[in-house]
């Protein structure tokens, strides 16, 4: 399996509101507890601030295919906010968000960024052991519900 | 709300997998329950014949986007099968469905056909109603799961 990353634009709006739309998908969203209305969507993607977003693109038997998407939130922070999913739920397991969160501590690094964070819902095992493998650790109480989670870059 | 359809290519097949894996939209499908595998959607997509498949866009705010899909198969055959879903299910109640419906059995009866038929799940209450409305009738048992309806166009 091939992977790279392309910057999302407009023309991915449909795309991402379908992902997003998924109950498997927007569960571990804190701030989405049901499928997305299109104008909310489209007021997101016009009011992003200090935020880039790409979509993962994968290659099997020579075709390439969009498969997720990948953001990096708060970059006038010194501790950026980073976020991924895979919205095609039948690649979960795969390997593609352990790919994708390494590409984006890559560019943080070459941003010069210190450090990032991510918040992981506490029932979301698989985000938490995917982001602890990549080196993020959790450092707030086990207690909450949504863990807060930081790497040295 | 204006609306438009435009025939399907290669490039929509990952937001026709994403639709058709959200399940309350596959839950309706006879052929299928759980999420697309994407594999499975592309030999599908290359193995098609006899059949057109179109992408509903509407226009809301000025603006157009994809909102699903309606395709019409077996058109070798004097009653080829007519099939529609909104993938935005938010915006479901909106009469697109109707609308494609029309669309629909206006290009069969453009291309000469005299009629056309449905297959619709027996606990979908829903579409049951909508191809109802637009002059379908039911022509099987009420007994069996999967109803078969039929229009004279």
């Amino acid at each position: 399996m091939k992977i790279e990353f392309r910057p999302a634009t407009a023309d991915d709006l449909e795309l991402l509101l379908a992902w997003r739309s998924h109950p498997e998908v927007y569960h571990h969203f804190s701030e989405q507890d049901e499928p997305l209305v299109w104008e909310n969507h489209l007021e997101w993607w016009q009011s992003r601030e200090n935020r880039r977003d790409w979509i993962i693109v994968i290659n099997t038997a020579e075709q390439w295919r969009d498969v997720g998407s990948v953001s990096v939130a708060d970059l006038e922070t010194e501790t950026p906010e980073v976020g991924v999913y895979v919205g095609e739920i039948t690649s979960w397991g795969n390997g593609i968000a352990t790919d994708a969160l390494n590409f984006i501590t890559d560019w943080l690094r070459e941003q010069n960024y210190a450090e990032a964070r991510a918040k992981i819902a506490k029932d979301n095992e698989a985000s938490q052991n995917l982001f602890e493998k990549v080196g993020f650790e959790r450092i707030s109480s086990t207690e909450e519900s949504e863990g807060e989670y930081l790497i040295d870059l």
